[in-house]
This record gives C-alpha cells, structure tokens and sequence, in this order.
C-alpha cells in the first residue's frame, strides 16, 4: 500500500518536473534583440505570440493532468506509458513553437504546431479514459464528467480543424488554436481544476 | 480532502521546479570568456551584475510565493490561474537579464527590467490578495500583515519609479532596482519568512 | 527514523529532477528548420528518431529506478554513490543522442551511443543489486525476480553486441538498440512497474 | 506547526530542483565533435575531465546539505539566505567548469574554479554552523561531529591551495582539488550520508 503512494507520487513529482522543464526552456528562445531600442523588439512579436499561446496550452494541459492524477489510486503499466506518450507530446511544444516564431506563422510550421496540439489531446484523452475509468462514479458527478468530455471533444475538433485550415490560411489557422486553449480557461467549467 | 491536499502540494512542487529552472538558466548566460585572463573577466561585470540582482529577485519572489502557500488550503482556480500568470512574469526575467547585460544597461533594457518586475509585483499583490483572503484572521497578526503590505507597496513604487526614470538615467533607474531587492532582504521584517 | 525517511524522500526527488531535465533537454536539440516547408523536416528524421528511441531509454530507466526505490527503506552511501554513478550515465545520453543524429547514424557515435546504454545498464545492475539486497525475500514473488533479472541481462546483451556490431554495421547496431529498448516495454512483465 | 513543516519540505524541493538542473546544464556543454571518428572525441578530454569533477562535486554538495537539513527543524529566515547564497555559489560551478574546459586548464579559470569551489565551501560551512546549533547535541555524536568538521576545514584548506597554486601551476592545482573532492568520497566518514 505504501509503495503504491510511492508510485503515484514519484509519476507526479517526475510529471511535474517535466513540465517546468518545458515551459521555462521555451523562454530561452527569447533571446534579447541587439539593439537597446524599442523598434528592436518589435519583430519579436511572432516569438512572444507564440510563446504566450504555449505557456498557456502548457500551464492548462499541467492543471488536467493534476485534476486527472487524483482520481489515480493505483497507476497501472499502461497508464504510466500513456503518461510518458502524452509527456512526450507536450515535450513537442517548444520545437514547434520555436518554427512557427522563426517563419513568423507560416502554414507548415503552423500546421506542425496544430498537429502537436492534436498529438498532445489524443495523448491527453487515453490518459483521462484509463484514469477516470479507477474513479468510482460517485466521486466526480455525472453532468461535471459529462461537460468535461464534451469539452475535451469542443478542443480536439477545434485542433484538427486548425491542422487542416493551416496550409491555406495559417493566421486563421492559428486564431482557431487561441480559440481552443481560451475555452479552457473559463474558471466556471469543470476540468480546470474547478472540481478543486 | 486527500485531494484537495493534492492540488495544493502539486502546484507548490510545479512552482518550485519553474522557480528552479529559472534560477539556474540564467547561468547559461555566463558565457567563459575566450582569453584565459582576469582582464578578460572584465567585461563579463555587466552580466555578472544583472545576474547577482536577478538572481536575489526570484529568490526573494521564491520566499514570498512559499510563505504565501502557506497559508492557502484551498487553490481555487482562480489563484491557480493567478500563479501561472505570476510565473509566467518570473520567466520574463531570464530574457530582460540577458538584455540589460548584453547592452551594459542600456536605457530601454533597464526600462524593460523594470517592467517585467512591476509586471511580477503585480500578480504577486494579487495572489497575496487571494491567498490571505483565506487565511483566518487570527494567523497572521495585524501588525505583520499590514507591514508586509507596505513593503509590497513601497517595492511597487521603487520599481515603476525606476521604469519612468529608466529612459533618461538608466543608471539611477537600476540603482532603484536594487533598493527594492534590498528592501525585501531584512530579515527581522514579515514577509521574508520571518513569519517561518 | 523519520530522518531515514528524508533521505530516500530527497534521494527520489532529487533523481526524477535530474531523470525530467535530462529527457527534456534533449528536445534542445530539435532545432526548428530553416525553411517553413515539409521538405525542410525530412532531413531531421535523424535527430527525430535518435530522440525517441532516448527518451523511450530514459522512460525504462525512470521506470526501473522509482520501481526499486519503492523497496529501499534505507538508502546506505554505498546506494547514493551507485545512484550518481546511475544519474551520470544517464546524462551523457544526450550527448551521444546529439552525435548519433548529426552524424546520421555514423559507425563510430552509434558505437558511443550503445556504448553509454551499456554503462547505464552497469550502473543500475549495481543498483538493482544493493536495492534488492535489502528487499526481504517475500515481497518480491521468486519468479518476478527471476524474471527481472534475466531481462536485464537479455537487454545487457544486446547493448554489448550492439556496440561490438556499430563500427561494421552502425544501423544493424541502432536496430538491436531498438530491440532491447521494445524489449522493456511489454507491461505483462515484471520489472517495468508491473507490480506496482 | 504543519506550516514550520511546509518550510522545510519546499526548502529541500526547491534546492534539489536547482543541484538538479546546475547537474544536468553542465551535461550541455559535452557539444557533439563534427566528425564521426574516435580520433574527434579526444579533444573533449578537457571538458570530459571538469565535467567529471564538477559533477562529483555538486553530488558531494548535495549530499552534505541534505545530510544537513535532516536536522533542521525550523528554517530561520537567516539560514534561507544562507542557502540562497549556497546555492549562488553552487550555481557558479558550470561556468567555470566550461572556462577550464575551453582553456584546457589555464592558469586564470582553474583559479576561478578553485575559487568557486571556495565560495561553495564558505557558505556551506556558515550552513553547516547554523544548521547544527539547532540540533540536539545528542542527535550527532561528539566524534562524527568533529570528523566531520575536521574534514570540511581541510577541504576549504585544499581548495584555498590549490586557488593559490593556481596561477603557477595550474594542473597541480587541478590535482588539489580533485584529492579534495576525492576526500569527500570516503563512505566510512560521516558527513557524505554515512549517519543515514
């Protein structure tokens, strides 16, 4: 029993440590324009944009993970490798961030950027699909699970249509990728931790 | 309750590893100098300078965030989404650091720091509004709380003093920046863990 | 005996801190092209796959470590030490990962590349060794054990061979990497936290 | 009483994220050779030599300071700025580790990293004086105590030397402090863990 608490505490220490890994590492990328002047930032913007919407995704992909970890009790193999997948994903970000900032948003780099997102929710999915399916039904009521999912659902389809959009209309492409990460930030809904 | 216990531990652990990367990325700064001289050393102060100051910031930010968790039983989404912004803020830092050095505190660098220290004394005022707002009355004398506040004001006011007067003294204005920092460095006054 | 607590507490902390930084670091390295094309991502499949294969290695390797801290109760020196000689080994894996994608698989870095698995595999035999010794024969089923320990040696095998085939035949080599690092990730085995 | 504990366990976190990634960032400068042959590994011996040291080093530091924090039961704000400061000295280390690396030990960075590794062990002493005064006297017998204080003044003795001889003989001074840092490795003495 002990170890068992050993287990899903080192797979939320170690989660942890991955994500505040990610979402600094990706600061390193600003790097300080040559000239002290402000016109010498302005063509930093692409980077900051896409820096901002990342450390976003990152910091609402970090609450899920947590809000689904305390419905973990006991980790199974599998869900410590869909961990790891999903981990992975997430470990994506930077790269594409760092390509879409470089080309100022051009359409494949935003396509590549959209599809870690849809990498990172199918990731994200089997992960809520194996935790939840531990948490007994009482715990988390049937409507804030039901609401959950559906916005789950809302984001994915937003993700994959930002994909397809991307090789045409790259700046629409990465509006719907905003759209997608600012639904997850209404406090109200469950999921973001609202069930805290 | 088990779980509320685990939202709080996990966004303490989360934090410190953001804190600790931040720390610690700013030496990758320090680049060795080529020639193997103290007179090469030389033109590393301005760096050396900015990182010293940025360096005691984030630990001064550090303290303040944990003494802050201390008294937080409940982290509502709201103040987790306020301490993701706060350390979004933090991780400007690296970035403003590297400028100000790079250009050996040129006017519109320093004027950044500043702005990227207002920036985080910002969210802190408000995490410190949401997470006192919690604590009973009784936990931290009147005298402690109302000193604390203080300082967080008169630090606030250091640091837009010194944005403002950055354009035209980018020397005085930094010489402000350090003020603030010395400030918080008092260990008989609250707020700097004295309260530990 | 709650100082003795600290010590493994500490001991696991600060290893999944060194296990996140290292896995996320490598990412580094995928460095974004300089064209917004597809084209411009093909010739990245080097770094792409030298890159999962490391992070699936230091997934195991995460794996096995928290799977045989849960039976320490008292870490000796001699386990600490055995521990950095683990942490280090694991640290140069993005050194050779980097080398092996610039040099698109070249006899000599595959060679450098199996060559440090077969160092990490040394280290944690040493370390599985001093963990289990302190195990008490029950809590681990005899078969479990057995079953670990010939896995182990198959993967030793394997990173070995893969070392002495590199400098004639360097993709047979990564090939028989790949194999010893699928060979982990069946869950119906013991040794992958299949008995967590 | 709860809060008193949430000091110390942040304390210890936030320190083992930042050994963590100051352990790890080092890992970044063993830069791949540009060509695939073992002939193109032999130039990195210098920066494999430090990295070595270095490395045993901050393992060494990290021991001692949790070894230390055993014993601490009420962080004092002075004994956090202590630690900040440790930890600032630590975070020096990579620096000059690359400066002896490039330089292939010149004079001027081996007197640099000799003096780092001064700074490190004045502030760990001031630690060690702090942290201590807390403890029971019967908590660490008398003779464990002085053993390892008498150890602790020969190192700080060894690297004062070797920052001196330096200048002169700069591999001479290498070899100090790799004897003092090999001193530390001796299981049996208390001080590297053997009270755990």
């Amino acid at each position: 029993m002990p170890q068992r608490r050993a287990t899903i505490e080192r797979l939320a220490a170690f989660s942890d440590g991955v994500f505040a890994v990610i979402i600094t590492i990706m600061v390193l990328d600003l790097r300080p324009p040559e000239h002290p002047t402000f016109a010498a930032l302005l063509p930093l913007w692409p980077t900051a944009l896409s820096y901002v919407v990342s450390y976003t995704f990152v910091a609402i992909v970090w609450l899920n993970h947590h809000h689904l970890l305390r419905f973990t009790e006991y980790p199974t193999p599998r869900l410590i490798w869909i961990n790891f997948a999903h981990l992975f994903a997430v470990s994506l970000v930077p790269f594409t961030t760092a390509w879409v900032a470089d080309t100022r948003l051009a359409a494949v780099p935003v396509f590549a950027y959209a599809a870690v997102f849809v990498f990172v929710e199918l990731a994200y999915l089997q992960f809520e699909h194996h935790a939840l399916a531990q948490a007994e039904a009482q715990e988390i009521p049937h409507r804030a699970r039901k609401l959950a999912k559906q916005r789950s659902f809302l984001a994915f389809g937003l993700f994959v249509t930002a994909m397809l959009v991307s090789l045409w209309f790259p700046w629409c492409a990465f509006g719907l990728v905003c759209c997608a990460v600012l639904l997850y930030l209404q406090p109200e809904l469950p999921g973001t931790g609202g069930l805290a």
